[in-house]
């Protein structure tokens, strides 16, 4: 749903929207839309890489639309449905798919892109619309 | 980070990580453990199939460990990059590792696997440990 949407809905569904997550800042969606993207690096064996990697997400972090951003590494679990291959997740929450454009347009991200993109073999980008929270 | 090791941190490590996410619920952890589940349904054109599993999440999502839940379905974007070749997405945060671990357990859990597993033909998992966050 875009911030558009939103505001065009009938009040009665907007404050039935607002009550699926009671505990949320005011500011915030119900229903955000979910960017997440897993990195492989070229040498996953790299440290050096990994960290420069990391440190690179924390600079495009700071990119305005972002609503909420987590990095993070893949957990010890380990079952057969599990994909532990990759080196870096990047979860990103934004209030809809505009502010999504926004950010992949945005100096930051395409300065990230040209200045890092020899350190991954491959990302996979899953990006959800969100029908219902808790 | 689990719950113990959070707690047994020095304070001022405390106070700095909860200035992470200020806008967060005072109980929530700084650095959440991210469970995301991508479902390919077994008959991805049928309807039906598609609301009995969101239906059978909104039951699964009342299980008590479980922090924050998302229930979604492909965005519209499209790049090559970008798989939508799945039809709902599941993702999860947990306090800690060992809060995954009660809910893999949890007896709803395990009712939702046996009443609906016939619905996906694949399903995969990307467990993280949250790094940093914004």
């Amino acid at each position: 749903m875009n911030r558009r949407d939103f505001i065009q809905q009938a009040p009665q569904t907007v404050a039935a929207a607002t009550l699926i997550s009671p505990a949320a800042p005011e500011s915030a969606p119900a229903r955000p839309f979910v960017h997440h993207v897993y990195f492989w690096l070229a040498n996953p064996d790299s440290e050096a890489d990994r960290k420069q990697l990391l440190a690179a997400l924390e600079t495009l972090k700071t990119v305005p639309v972002i609503r909420q951003a987590y990095i993070g590494t893949p957990a010890s679990t380990n079952r057969d449905v599990i994909d532990r291959s990759y080196q870096v997740s990047w979860l990103l929450f934004f209030d809809s798919l505009a502010d999504e454009e926004v950010y992949q347009k945005h100096p930051i991200h395409l300065e990230f892109v040209k200045k890092h993109s020899h350190l991954w073999k491959k990302v996979v980008v899953y990006d959800s619309v969100s029908l219902s929270t808790k």
